[in-house]
């Protein structure tokens, strides 16, 4: 996937032009404010958190979806909007409306975004004061920037960038995303924006945004902590020369192919910066039933306290690893059949440590950064794969400093 | 419940004889062999965990309980023997055997039991070559020993003693247990064994054991991870005055009661020397419309690491509450209704903060020791507790060092 790995330049995407601006929501001299303007009658899907307690932006802009042709996307950071109350909503019609005004739109076609600490009034003023130096500077090359200005306890920004010849017409793929901690998308994600100038219809853009949301920021998670603010929207400008409507079967698989390969860099961005993260590890089980027994080994597995300690202590402790399979849940789970591996090194064969296994093989896996953990649970067909971090000091000190 | 705090002396149990000894299975000079004996026709009532991956000891246990009556409980720390295959199940019936033949009672009245590191076969000649010392030392008084002597990562024993008067009858009630990470119980607990001198039927044993599992180890979580080797264990020895078939329902319900304290008194011990806890945390979910609901908000909430971590950080962070709360997977739950107590310290209400609440008042009760959190989902009659523990730099240091 050397043509969409997140340290690639940006390229524009026909129909976006973007800004950020430091409006020092919560820190000061720090990029926190975003404006992004898609060209007219682009076609925009979104999927949103499923927390009960979504945040007010959350709730306007699904509201706004469902009414207009999007125009203008508002993201703030340092500050979630969630668990304001009808102040949040209010706050959050403000932000839009004087975009709105300001850009000669309705007030259905912006959408806001916030994200940050939760349960503090949106400081509007600042954000309000900003808006017209913002709409100045928007600009087709400001992709770095925007990745950046959605930022929170991230440590770097996460943006990718592809283009493809499909059906001999050029297409562009660029997206950004941000998020480290309190991440367990349920049908949803942290903060991720992606864009294209191919021109799909509203329908299509649907199905693609939740097949590839299915296997990229469905598929990881840091804390197992699903956020109140999480939006993934994907963005047709159908300002390029791709139309999407033209191609046969093979050429939407293609597309699809790379589209999905966008979504699961940004998703194994936000891993690899996940809050105090040492490893990045991928959780394989393979030989399940159905894909629900599967997940549910993974995310045992991926969101154990003990196993995640020791991932970050390099320690091939697979004891842990195994008592995890085993309170899983899975009905008239046979033990004996299971069999766990660590990247090539079968280690648990037969209910206990595989014969040829030894504790220097099992050191050798450990030690690496990337780390493979596939457990074969030997009573089907099915496999299913999730992506996680390991749980450090870091992560500790980062979520007992910070007021997330 | 002044009678049965784990700082009482150990009273003894007419009928119990213990022994605790350093075998030097893992560490040196240190406790780590108990073998208690029970009266000729004491009633025994055990319940396992329910991880697939169950240990070796926890298979031969079962087999035993359900073909005699046991006469010795060995148990052993420093090795769980647990993902050892059938090796394990042979070195754990040959442990049993040797006490068999020194005891003279048939294998099948031993009951073995162990605790420790996963994986690593059971070092049975360190267990065999201290059997003879340790039956010639059996006697009442060991309780603190014993107590001392199945310890792993735990801080300190946990020993429980009361004494009561029911039906002009005493009757004597002295627990030990211990574990303090792999903590969530699943109808089952870490090790612990609780004595009582009154005459209970198998029967009754049973279901007062049942009873109270499920209002104490079934209500505590530190790390949401189920061990392979949970077990506990209640025995009657019908040496004392008291015949629980003699008692009318009045004051059946008032031994229970005070059968109830003992293990709750034994659970919280756990979750107070949990890995690295510096909080003992009480979490209250009221107002739900079933037990179940309740439950899986209490462990959404008590598992959560971003509460975890706020808790050790005394941070009031009632936002990170608020968004576990909303993720928890409750059909239609009006958040709005939904009510987030601190203490006595309303915080939430109408899916925002208090009017009345502010940080001061957060602080104060986020700087206690004892934590109370109250959830009233407003929306039922029904209500569930659970404690548990913060998530310290110290619990990853625990976890990142010891391999169990």
């Amino acid at each position: 996937m050397s043509d969409s790995t997140p340290s690639d330049p940006a390229l524009e995407i026909a129909g976006i032009r973007l800004a950020a601006i430091a409006a020092e929501i919560r820190y000061a001299d720090r990029l926190d404010l975003v404006l992004i303007e898609l060209a007219e009658n682009s076609s925009v899907a979104g999927v949103f958190t499923q927390n009960a307690f979504c945040a007010a932006p959350v709730t306007v802009c699904r509201e706004h979806l469902s009414n207009a042709t999007p125009r203008y996307l508002l993201i703030n950071t340092g500050n979630a909007n969630a668990g304001t109350g009808d102040l949040g909503i209010k706050d959050a019609r403000d932000c839009c409306q004087a975009v709105a005004d300001a850009m000669n739109v309705d007030v259905a076609q912006v959408l806001p975004f916030s994200t940050g600490v939760i349960g503090e009034s949106l400081p509007t003023e600042k954000i309000l004061a900003k808006l017209e130096d913002l709409g100045a500077a928007l600009a087709p090359h400001q992709f770095p920037q925007a990745a950046r200005g959605i930022l929170t306890t991230d440590t770097r920004p996460k943006l990718v960038s592809s283009q493809h010849v499909i059906d001999s017409k050029s297409v562009t793929l660029t997206g950004i995303a941000k998020g480290s901690g309190m991440i367990k998308p349920n049908m949803a994600t942290m903060l991720s924006y992606v864009f294209t100038d191919a021109a799909i219809a509203q329908d299509d853009l649907k199905a693609l945004l939740g097949s590839a949301v299915a296997k990229s920021f469905n598929r990881i998670t840091v804390d197992g902590d699903t956020s109140t603010n999480d939006c993934c929207l994907l963005v047709a400008t159908g300002r390029g020369e791709l139309d999407y409507a033209d191609l046969d079967v093979v050429q939407k698989a293609e597309f699809q192919k790379h589209l999905e390969s966008a979504f699961v860099a940004l998703a194994q961005g936000l891993i690899r910066d996940a809050e105090g993260a040492s490893k990045f590890i991928t959780i394989d089980v393979e030989g399940g039933r159905t894909a629900q027994e599967c997940l549910q080994v993974c995310y045992a597995v991926a969101e154990s306290p003990l196993v995640k300690t020791a991932l970050f202590a390099s320690d091939p402790n697979w004891g842990r690893i195994l008592a995890v399979v085993g309170r899983a849940g899975l009905p008239n789970l046979d033990v004996d059949g299971v069999r766990i591996y660590l990247g090539e090194v079968l280690i648990v064969s037969n209910g206990m440590r595989d014969e040829a296994y030894t504790e220097a093989m099992g050191q050798a896996e450990m030690d690496k950064k990337d780390i493979h953990l596939r457990i074969v649970l030997g009573r089907g067909e099915v496999s299913e794969r999730v992506w996680t971090s390991d749980l450090s000091h870091e992560y500790v000190s980062i979520n007992a400093d910070y007021r997330s």
